[in-house]
């Protein structure tokens, strides 16, 4: 049930029914040691100005002079805002200090700075994702669902079959009660809510999907074909162990809820990474392409193409262009150095003479050779200073 | 081309070379008429307490005691934060006050308080969707792609067929010399980025569409079948009258960047609104149950069922919850009057027997009839207040 019932007042002890806790370790300035997923966060520059009739050729005229002062603690904002709107759901929310209270962070198991812990019962979960309040609000949600998601008909089926773009598990039990079902219920939640696990009780459900009895299938994003976990039936333990060892996928996408934690899953140094708006004609291509060459390599270990949709994330698709010197109107795959952000990409000239599979394929291999690598071109480099802004007009 | 080589410096004659120029009209308080739709914005309460370990069992226990007097102006923040994002797309943003440059306003054509205008070339375009930053930026970003997508390719063309929730045209042509080409892309734009147009100049493409040269087809959103729009070839303005007609669909899914605009195109002062989560099992089983009334019922001009999939709009789902007093977890269809948000829903005592298409249809004749409405249930209510926070522990 989304409703609960208590709220934090009263006394501590009352903690403990309370469902969800927040907590943000902040400090200053931010630092994360890899490059390449910066969001913008207001610097404190004033560029909306305001505009009257008077000064309307002259604002525009002085357009870029003007700076401000002021600075806004634009994350505690955010917190602000997701605790007003979770304000009915009993979730609570504190900020903790890294540097004054490093020990009550230490004890409650936050060893980020400026990271976000959620509480939930006994568990501790890092939100390591884009600190946005839709982002976090969502999170939160799924936070507080059922840990698994019961599939009934065929057409649940088919909404289960849908699911393409992420890890996806289901396992079929005789019923609610069967201690199989509870202990898959268990391990769905150490990876709520970043890994979706689905059952069914239900013999032609589990007939159309080929499970067996107290058979738990993985399903890697983009394959046709789910592995069934060997050994049925399985502890918990065994559950956590087996996705724990099979997270990363051949193709994964850049999700908000967990875009840090994935980019900090680099592979040497690097994240080779294609980007293509799926709801663009072209970039919907170059995904069935990138899907074609993942299916082909899904048993190599050392390949995990990093997909971002540009539309999840209009706010970095600027800061991208920038930094890759890329157009992102247009797919792109090219190889980032994690620790810089060097990059390079590969040439597609003509976004209607997209690469072929076997054309990718050549290239990836280039790259996990070090054939293609980001230090090459970096003697061609050197001007990417601030020359931008010139106030002596 | 995404990037201009100009920027707003120097004179005023500039600025017909930047390309967009962002407008917001402020007031304190933003009046909207309508209800049922509204957004969090930060009211100043201070929810977020700075825990030491000291106060830690403090905190806990006065959790809810603190009240914070700072006001934070967090539309210029977005606003702000969006400039910053879009400062290398030169795109001018400034702020009008509706109060006190009321003759600027009218002049450029600025007639809602509280609204967001963009100019771009001739056009004034009215950003009526959610006005947070990263909607705000995709918003700007696909109106300045090209106003009509080419189709190229049959993986080009499965792109196009699998987009289902929006309206979407698409012409055959000669080639982009062709003067009826000009004529669609000139009718593209009065309608971007809200509505997609698609053109092709390939036989294979066109034949594989049914497309006729220089015919275009407008697909209404759910429809499997598309209209020819008859007496081809057209002329700008003729597009532009059929897409006007054509426009309120039966189902319409609510999208963050026109939200208020399909809020605001109410039938009769009320909204049939559905509630389903597309990635989750249930929601989809709705979604092709709505789908298959929709399709049962396109030629019923007084029925258009608004669909929110509350994924799109994590920070209004415990408004919702909280204004029609229903549960979001679960698929819900209602009655809701946009005068006062007073609404009522089906009952749909188990989400394992959601009602089928027949079902559902009867219940939207009796809504449409007058039969099930939001009045008569009035008498029950009474006790919606404020009770929920006292300070007197």
């Amino acid at each position: 049930p989304p409703y609960f019932s208590c709220t934090l007042k009263g006394d501590f002890s009352q903690m403990k029914r309370t469902h969800l806790f927040i907590a943000g370790l902040y400090l200053l300035a931010s630092c994360r040691a890899e490059e390449g997923l910066n969001f913008p966060t207001y610097d404190g520059k004033d560029r909306v100005v305001s505009l009257t009739e008077k000064n309307f050729k002259q604002v525009l005229k002085k357009y870029d002079d003007k700076v401000a002062q002021k600075q806004f603690q634009l994350k505690e904002i955010v917190l602000e805002l997701v605790a007003q709107v979770l304000e009915h759901k009993d979730i609570g929310f504190v900020m903790v200090d890294a540097k004054k209270e490093a020990k009550l962070a230490k004890k409650l198991g936050f060893d980020e700075e400026g990271s976000l812990y959620v509480l939930k019962g006994d568990r501790t979960i890092e939100f390591d994702g884009e600190f946005a309040a839709d982002v976090l609000v969502e999170f939160l949600l799924d936070l507080i669902e059922d840990p698994v998601e019961i599939i009934n008909s065929k057409l649940e089926v088919q909404a289960f079959e849908r699911i393409e773009d992420q890890i996806k598990l289901i396992g079929f039990f005789k019923s609610e009660e069967s201690e199989y079902y509870k202990a898959f219920e268990e391990a769905a939640e150490h990876f709520q809510p970043y890994i979706k696990f689905f059952a069914t009780f239900d013999k032609g459900v589990a007939k159309k999907l080929s499970l067996k009895m107290n058979e738990v299938d993985f399903y890697e994003p983009f394959m046709d074909e789910p592995i069934a976990i060997p050994d049925k039936p399985y502890t918990e333990e065994e559950l956590v162990e087996f996705v724990k060892e099979h997270q990363r996928p051949t193709l994964r996408r850049l999700r908000p809820e967990d875009m840090f934690e994935t980019w900090e899953d680099d592979l040497n140094g690097i994240h080779i990474v294609a980007f293509a708006e799926r709801s663009d004609p072209d970039g919907y291509e170059f995904l069935e392409i990138l899907k074609q060459v993942a299916r082909d390599n899904t048993d190599n270990p050392d390949l995990s193409i990093v997909w971002i949709d540009p539309d999840d994330f209009p706010l970095l698709v600027a800061y991208w262009e920038k930094t890759f010197k890329i157009d992102l109107f247009k797919p792109q795959i090219g190889v980032v150095n994690v620790t810089d952000a060097d990059s390079v990409w590969m040439e597609i000239p003509d976004d209607d003479d997209l690469p072929t599979a076997e054309e990718l394929e050549d290239w990836i291999e280039d790259v996990l050779s070090g054939k293609i690598n980001t230090e090459d071109d970096d003697n061609e480099e050197g001007d990417d200073g601030d020359d931008d802004e010139d106030d002596d007009d």
